[in-house]
């Protein structure tokens, strides 16, 4: 019933950790596409056994596109699904976005797609697509750009150019099914060598509110670098990295602007704001201020610098499917020294600029050095 | 690192079920006001202490509302917070619906609150305000209702007479977090015998397409009525029990109107829609057809008529403050017969009307009654 699977690169981070399990066989299986891993782990502590598949990326990315090999640079990065029975879906609807194969051109839509910026709210996505737009001078800055999932309300999306702005609500699951349909999107559109880099808020640890956290490591609410995605019943845990040199890249965008304090630190993503994130200030609350003080002083000496709620499965989902990928995210507070959003509307609004204003400086700078290299 | 807390009645659930665990001390203190129960269940298989302190709700409700006394028929149940520390907050902020003590009149704005409807698209729920007015013959039904929380876009607000309509987009924390500030604004509205009931959409077991399932037990992936909150690092379970009664009145008011089909059933709420519903038309696939069939039966063996993304934590948290709540959500599919939404629009829109149609003969039906009882 509580399952947990270790494979094998997080089995030895766990073992080098000291964490206690038996594992009572490990059976690892190469075929022409696959790497299975069969991981036995003490069924007598309630573990069981668990088969994880990992197909490689480019062996699964020419089975489901026989197009691609014909396109795009050499050595270009394909943006890879993990799922055989795509190839027998006829039409493959993105619910969640009202777009599909069948209704829409994909290629021609977003073929040309190299960034992907990702936030929480509509608003801000909007924001975000204007303020690069005015930035790169790509357009007039006063036109509208249309939400081109107009046909539902559970997403908005908005392109420029090589730039798509989606929005993803809040939470894991929320962000999750919207990946899933980003990922397929991109991947039907043939894109290549695509960077995705989520712009969100957060609750700082010790830090000035309004310091942006590019994040190193995504940690759960125990400080582990790991997400447990739940499949038919059973619990597999996926790796939560990120792109070293991409945080490197971003920090030093954020030197040359020389607008706003940026760090680059683990962030810790719950499952819920209040009672998850150790709020005293939720509908419920059991535990004490000390109680509080002494778990985020805990996640703070894990190296945690700040929280929210999307990072470890944007992590994990963007890993693997070879997107290079970062979260960019502000803090609106200092969790150590309270818990309400008190701060007037003008300062928090102008806190909430810093990540697109941070990312929008590392897309021109990126735009302009690959215009040097003949980009596109 | 792997914790789990058996309170007092789940754990007799637990050992009725015969799940093996040990139990190595179990404390009960009755204080005035709290009932805190310490467990200690098998620390060698990875389980620590936890500490859950319960207050009771009428103790709670006085001590958070000196005013509760003076207000409200008699034998009224009213809506309970159990956190302590909210005393202390002077102006105590609702930030995702940009609303709050201090700057809003919630008693005047929210007092007469006594039905919320919530479901996860803004647009469903502004649209559920207008039926519920044309139903009710309450207003103009061509009028405007205004956004309540128009400030913010993380969630949309709307209220005509005792009827409240909120959006919660997608997923557990999403949900939860407009629950936590639900509760609390309707707490410190003063409200009293609130119902609350989530209309929405889920994929179907063995259902025909646009049958409405009223949820008797809501149960996570592995089939078992509960949820996990974790709170500073370590995992509480919770009660995701529903008003029995309320779901039988629901299902009557479906045979007066008898337009569909109306079962009641389980609820499986999952954290993901893709691998978590074991859906084969993700970005990512490990498992087979004869897999997802074998956990579906699996799911439909234990009574599982409807999967969808938020019941568990609504019916947690319902329980939890004392509200009477239900989740009527109709099917836009059969899972055994595939995962695509692939109805055309106009019949999905009409399959989505079913649970506001439904809710809202049981709302027009109550107030009847009440009304016939000199209510309010």
């Amino acid at each position: 019933m509580y399952v947990e699977v270790f494979v094998i690169s997080k089995m030895l981070w766990y073992f080098a950790k000291g964490v206690s399990c038996q594992v009572n066989s490990c059976e690892v299986k190469r075929t022409a596409e696959s790497l299975v891993v069969t991981v036995q782990v003490s069924p007598e502590a309630g573990f069981v056994v668990v088969t994880e598949s990992f197909c490689s990326d480019t062996a699964v990315s020419r089975k489901m596109d026989p197009r691609h090999d014909q396109r795009g640079a050499p050595c270009s990065s394909p943006v890879c699904v993990h799922n055989p029975h795509l190839e027998a879906l006829e039409d493959d609807i993105l619910y969640h976005f009202s777009l599909g194969t069948g209704t829409h051109d994909l290629p021609a839509m977003f073929g040309d797609v190299k960034f992907v910026c990702v936030g929480g709210s509509p608003w801000r996505m909007k924001a975000f697509i204007e303020y690069i737009a005015a930035e790169l001078t790509m357009e007039d800055p006063k036109s509208e750009y249309p939400n081109i999932c107009a046909g539902t309300d559970r997403y908005a999306m908005y392109k420029i150019g090589p730039i798509l702005s989606v929005s993803h609500g809040m939470g894991i699951p929320s962000i999750a099914i919207m990946l899933h349909e980003l990922i397929k999107l991109l991947h039907h559109a043939h894109c290549t060598d695509v960077t995705i880099i989520r712009i969100g808020t957060s609750g700082g640890i010790g830090l000035e509110p309004g310091t942006v956290v590019v994040t190193k490591q995504s940690v759960d609410a125990t400080f582990l670098p790991k997400f447990e995605q739940v499949i038919l019943a059973k619990t597999v845990v996926r790796n939560t990295d990120l792109d070293p040199s991409l945080a490197e890249e971003l920090l030093q965008c954020s030197k040359e602007l020389n607008q706003f304090e940026t760090v680059i630190g683990n962030t810790m993503c719950t499952l819920d704001f209040y009672e998850g994130q150790a709020r005293l200030d939720g509908a419920f609350c059991s535990y004490t201020e000390k109680d509080k003080q002494e778990y985020l002083n805990k996640a703070s000496e894990a190296g945690v610098c700040n929280i929210e709620m999307e990072s470890s499965v944007f992590a994990a989902m963007c890993k693997l499917s070879g997107l290079r990928a970062a979260v960019v995210c502000v803090t609106l507070l200092d969790r150590l020294k309270g818990d309400q959003m008190s701060s007037s509307h003008d300062i928090l609004h102008s806190y909430q600029q810093r990540p697109q204003t941070l990312v929008g400086h590392y897309i021109k700078k990126q735009l302009k050095s690959k215009a040097g290299c003949s980009f596109k």
